[in-house]
């Protein structure tokens, strides 16, 4: 059982709740493989999703893992919302909360937002990606997917390159890889890492060569040309010069390596096409994945029984 | 038994239609507050909802509301919608009745548009909101949460304060309050009291003291900002000095005065948050309520014997 | 039985395809005009529309139509979309059949992207317009009306009035009325006419009054402003003079002739508002048999057996 009532991060999660979540995520993973996809226990309870930055694929994912479900899914669209004619982002959950709904998934731009909402809400809160902070259903996705390739997580190398100091995806990751016992290496620009990394017990590497050696998993991140400040880049064909994936680096890995990315995919700047569609590549699976542990994560917040 | 297959306006219904909405709307309440909240009596009906004005509240009230009614419903997007190419708002309306919908819920800055439609189709229509003229189903919701609270309306005294001139959630108010026998004050500025509500048999008070004093309902309205015309108010501090309702102020209404806003609202500037957030304030309630009533509506028009 | 897992358009389907899609349609029909107008086959199903130009008509047809048949119904919203951030449409399609989606709706403004999306998925792709080529739902569903009330479809004359050059729906009921044996006429400006479609036995006239005479069929077309480049019209009132449908040119046709109109309707434009609203006019008619054929087709498309 989960201990909290949200899903505020990896962070605040044990070993034993991520693996609980996991477990769950593959008796899902046969439903939706299924043609009759659903399933009846969230029958009669409504699901809304507030998106204060835009996302279809995230928002679509929680959307459907609601509806196998059997519950009900509402959006609450920020742009046309209340939120524009001056309401309180406070006032605004409440106000779901009192429409009925039993979850609420946000993404906001701002760390902390879901936080402070979960004290403020007797209903579900889910965090679905909040400033650079924290994007835990990514990373129990991701989690997931190498699980069901690796068996054992403890132990693997994972090398996670790109945008760590602005990436979510990527902190959601480290807490998750670290607390599971994988080594997790970042390779990033000097310009895009954080200090307090270091105190995570990841490894650091400015060279995606050498970074990649031995990895078991290769985690390429989005380049996030629309939050990233100017001037830590030269430009993004020297980005992909310097740290894209290519066929030829990802020889260093180990053979079986596989390679991820949270999509969408920037083709031809953090990873060249023939490594995306190559056959080490589990990034769509990623994406059914999704499905499934979101569904998890509803089903196990939801108190149902088991 | 209501009498139209349209809610139009509470000007239309009768102190009868209005009590039979309340009481249909309590079944559904104790539904709405179970674990399981849904009921099967629209299933295979559809609701269409037609906004030309944003708003996210009120739709997704109808939205869930059909839901737990076990209705589809849809949203006919206005802004990538036909409307934008020339369609004319009959011909967009007739368009959704010959896709089969069951209800339409209109929205739209001109007063009368939905009494318009309630000619030329044979669906229900159901006022969201048409101009300054009328917002049905929140004075329906209001009506409930006020009569859930003191059982009786007759006799209440319920101060209406605010922009009363651009409020159809006030005209509405003003029409239901006053058929069951309730004593309404309007308190306003001077600026923006519309002469004909004298003819309604309310008394208009431009203090706020004055206007609260022994009131068993206050009801703050939502100063909009974005409608009304420049150069009716000093400055948002000035109006909160003179009509903002203040712990203060409330002091002078009765002790068990409820404290009502349709939301969203702008703290600090109509209501002040220890009001909003205080004992006496039921605004949540009304957010709920809104779905209860929401229900009896589409339920009573949907022709289904009880 | 289909034998294409996809709809990409007209052209592809062979004359008994159309056949047994209309027929199938007949079916959901009746269905659709009860008063519980849902039914199960599609259980479980997931259809995603991807819609990259604006249209609310056509997607609300195919969602309601996914509903009635108890299939789930998901937008995949493109202004707020990975698309906006760099991503691929390959990309975002198999995005979409990872989530588990069943079918993908897409209308796109470049012929060809749904037979491309088709290669590349192994889930069913149906065209909802691409560019000037084909929107082969429309002229399902216009062939559908046609058939309902002339019975006999060989040997009809059809007159399609307007501006065929850039019409995708003039295109696909051309493709389609051919095929069963109809008389289709092309009456456009000499500016608005394609050179290639000399090649599919349509008679061209320029004149309004020639090209009507005798016809069984009237349909015109929506004037697509926005779509047009300038110049090719001198403007909207001498358009209503040389081709615009009134009740005077009406009666050169058959008369039992239906008139017929893909909606929106620029009325004065193309089509005058007795002719529209007139007793000949199957427009709305055309909108609701829309939701039976594409009941239709999702249900042949999905494999069900009959």
């Amino acid at each position: 059982m989960l201990r909290s009532k949200d899903l505020l991060g990896i962070k605040e999660l044990t070993p034993e709740e991520i693996y609980h979540v996991l477990e769950t995520a593959y008796g899902f993973k046969d439903v939706i493989m299924r043609d009759m996809k659903k399933v009846p226990p969230l029958r009669g309870k409504t699901v809304v999703s507030l998106f204060f930055e835009p996302s279809t694929r995230t928002r679509t994912s929680f959307a459907l893992a609601a509806k196998r479900l059997s519950a009900d899914s509402v959006n609450f669209s920020v742009s046309t919302s209340s939120v524009v004619k001056g309401e309180t982002i406070q006032d605004t959950a409440l106000s779901i909360q009192a429409l009925g709904a039993d979850f609420v998934i946000i993404r906001h731009g701002s760390s902390g937002v879901p936080h402070h909402l979960s004290k403020v809400l007797d209903i579900s809160v889910i965090n679905a990606g909040d400033g650079a902070n924290e994007h835990p259903t990514q990373a129990l996705l991701d989690l997931f997917t190498i699980q069901s390739h690796k068996k054992e997580i403890k132990g693997l190398n994972v090398a996670i390159i790109g945008d760590i100091a602005h990436s979510r995806v990527a902190k959601s990751n480290i807490y998750g890889l670290t607390k599971l016992g994988a080594n997790v290496r970042a390779i990033c620009p000097p310009t895009l890492m954080p200090a307090e990394l270091d105190k995570l017990g990841i490894e650091v590497f400015h060279s995606i060569d050498e970074g990649i050696k031995d990895a078991d998993v290769v985690m390429t991140l989005r380049l996030q040309l629309e939050r990233q400040t100017k001037g830590f880049l030269p430009s993004l064909r020297e980005y992909f010069n310097l740290y894209g994936l290519t066929s030829k680096r990802l020889k260093l890995a180990r053979k079986d390596a596989i390679v991820m990315h949270p999509g969408p995919m920037n083709r031809g700047v953090e990873i060249s096409s023939d490594v995306a569609d190559g056959p080490q590549s589990v990034i769509l699976e990623q994406v059914t994945n999704g499905i499934a542990v979101r569904m998890a994560v509803l089903y196990l917040l939801s108190g149902v029984k088991q």
